[in-house]
């Protein structure tokens, strides 16, 4: 009925009361559950508590296809909102870039080598640039120019695209179009966007060019799931360099783009692990 | 029976089985405890299960003075090593120090300051000179010169200081005696020590010289409990810095003090806050 | 005329022109200089030379009194503006604080330690919170209350202290009261602030619950020099330290504390061993 | 005679004399060179002084081929030793790997991004795993299998495959096989080898296992160039991550990938812009 070492994810929101942990846990012990991983959060101004929950199918007294039914009362009676996942899905997930393709090249590299749980049926560009790049790694690549005229017909078609490819995460990997808002909505929590600042700071355009003539002594990129008001959506991985007073614009880009890809693709290996949960505006990481 | 805020803390260590938070999480759920943090880990190679579990005496059905009668069959038939704490308790703490006062100094200031939760009644050195220190903070200072023949003698009077003091934890800030095995093996996981480079690398005597002739670009401070074994013991807290060949042996003490200070502080502040479970030869620090 | 280690400092800054160091380092070839530390800087965007070169005095050949008078007719010929400093010499410094004295505290630690090269006439405060403080390192305490009333007339009795102890520098240790315009440009160059948050992000006041309501990753502080707009002036040293969903706005104070001391520190470090070179609204920092 | 942008690069190491900066800045002054980068140190333990010059060639009054001959009598008299780059000059740099293909891919990623400014005409491995990775780039891949008994004679091979290239830095991307004294004298300081660990901490086989049975906190990464002792030379680059009590072996393993990868890639990167001077078993680096 299930692998040898494949587990099942938890992943719950609710308002804070006593008894949650020892309710979940105490479903998982009565059905032989095998805990590989627990953490939770009480966030007290917000009083909401959220939990991850992870254990192993074998030996589980419930069988795969169950769980959710057999887990389902014990939510509604502490009104949960939550999710079920395996550790053999594959999520499918799109790519989206512009020009500048570093974040691309090392997202399909770790995919290539086997570091991050997915398929990656199709990299969606307004540019041509970088089309040799997902060729390289077999991947099919779409090419779909905007212009102030073509906008709308394009999001449709890429629109068409997502959903035709059942892709469950965007990754906007250094993508320069902003989406519309009701995309974004219809994907909420399932966008991927890094800016290339240390949000709040910098927000918008040329974040480097603002860093470097502000004259600050450290540079940030920002990995968060996107939401209609540009830059502002829950932040998931940020990270951080040292610079100095020799280093000129280009050398912020050249450092900042080594933060770009760690924290990009590190945002990313969470949100497939499923070690994130989004509430409010935050989001909680049980790395 | 118990203030506003007062928390307990349980602190657990027994062989990883199935249902253990469900048992501790039921424990507390069924006598209306309200826990405000809760943390666990398995060690699937030493086969540990770790947990740490922190909840609010307000409300909680079992008076403060019948908890550890009240825990004690559960811990019992699931053969645990624990321990109750109270966050009103305040531990007594031994400083020692030997000639260079930065890491007394800096404790005494937070202690001053509020931001460790214990009494310090007393600093030991074999120097004479952090006495203006001690004494500026109102802490009684006591010097005991040793040398190859006094070395045992002074020991003893020490050990019947910490004992007369009721000392509860010893910090090493910076003191270059070898405390006896016996001794360090009575205060077994009560020592804190802060060894100045990155532990395992550059264990023993003048480690900044050590780095300085290995020409590294990293040096680091390591906060580790005691044991007979020297600069071997469970590391709590590892900290670096970055270091160019621009840096003499006189810079790399002048960084490494800053390390040194932020290590130890951080080490003795999380094992005041009882975050910290030693197993084997290593720590799990809940923070 | 000289101690054995004492060293001579020249500052400088000039227009980009060819042969800048070879002017300098031939003056002070010519008279037998010994140099100890040498490094500039071209900013090419805004055309501008920056250099710090340090000797020593003994065996140079000419008289400490002279040195001045001798490099002026190169530094008019290339129209430097330059400052010559000398490594005995003890800038005083005021230290300004409001509530929270941990700032305070380090500074006066590290400076009984021996570790800022200063002398420390006076602690001013808008609050008698720190008095205790103060006084236990033995250095005077003014207490200036201010209300929207006073504000003006207290200022000026500040401005009188300073100028009655000729003081160098002025360092805002969470003093959380705003100086004049009037005032801040009088000392130019020469206030230190530290702002409790990774500037420009979280400028204005309580940056910490600022960056707990956008759930940031990173938090930082920065230390710059004040100028009459609210937190925009040239920044000398800024870090950061990572932070998780758990930590509420309390652990963000607790954890931003230490960033602030260190941050604080480096900076006035910096500034009295004259590392430190100010152009448009940036920093150069020769360390 | 000479591109736009091209600059030429001056590395010097020398006894600590008088008026070495003197010497070279007047030497490019008298040409009318425009210095893009200066940056010198005296190791005063060592009484070496190092010193690394780059200028631009347009405009320089010696002609590209004359430098070398223009500076060797002040070199002479000096006794330096010394070497001149071009900024134009494409370095061939030969990847060796063995079976754990990240770092070669990392490098191979940036290489075809243009971050690298080398030819790499070669990848070689003693396992045939990397040679997809090679060919998708298309680097024609060697696999020298090796065994005690072929040991010698498939280094000789590999001797021959560097010398019939014509290779001037050798990248050793994880490749797991020593080198023989000889091979690694005769590419004195041409060899960069990735030691998964902080040395001198975990120095030798399974670095990861070690840091995990010590439970250290922090693990690291460092590119050094190889000499006959294994692990002992020059160190360029190190760098660190946190790690915790949650962290099993495979755990450190996949953090550990990415220190790898860009500790090794910045190391290449500082060679290749000849930004790295080798003195005793140290490295200056003029970052």
């Amino acid at each position: 009925m299930s692998g040898d070492r494949t587990t099942a994810v938890l992943l719950i929101a609710c308002r804070e009361q006593k008894g949650l942990v020892a309710a979940v846990s105490d479903f998982l012990f009565r059905h032989n559950g095998n805990i590989t991983h627990a953490d939770q959060h009480t966030d007290l101004q917000e009083d909401v508590f959220l939990q991850r929950v992870e254990w192993e199918l074998r030996g589980f007294a419930v069988p795969r296809d169950g769980i959710a039914e057999a887990f389902r009362p014990l939510a509604e009676r502490l009104q949960m909102t939550w999710s079920l996942h395996f550790s053999d899905e594959r999520p499918r997930v799109a790519l989206f870039v512009s020009k500048l393709p570093h974040c691309l090249f090392d997202l399909l590299a770790r995919w290539r080598l086997g570091e991050l749980r997915a398929d990656i049926p199709l990299v969606i560009s307004n540019h041509d640039d970088a089309r040799p790049v997902a060729e390289s790694f077999g991947v099919p690549f779409h090419c779909l120019a905007v212009s102030a005229q073509t906008k709308a017909r394009q999001e449709e078609r890429i629109a068409g695209l997502i959903a035709g490819e059942r892709i469950d995460l965007i990754v906007l990997a250094r993508y320069m179009q902003v989406l519309s808002a009701p995309f974004v909505e219809e994907y909420r929590d399932r966008i991927i966007n890094i800016h290339h600042s240390f949000l709040p700071a910098f927000a918008g355009a040329r974040p480097y060019h603002q860093a470097h003539e502000r004259g600050v002594k450290v540079i940030g990129a920002t990995a968060h799931y996107a939401t209609p008001e540009l830059d502002q959506g829950p932040i998931i991985v940020q990270d951080v360099a040292r610079v100095s007073h020799r280093d000129a614009v280009d050398d912020l880009v050249r450092i900042g783009r080594e933060l770009e890809k760690v924290v990009l693709a590190r945002a990313v290996e969470l949100h497939l692990r499923r070690r994130v949960i989004v509430y409010g505006n935050k989001t909680a990481v049980f790395d």
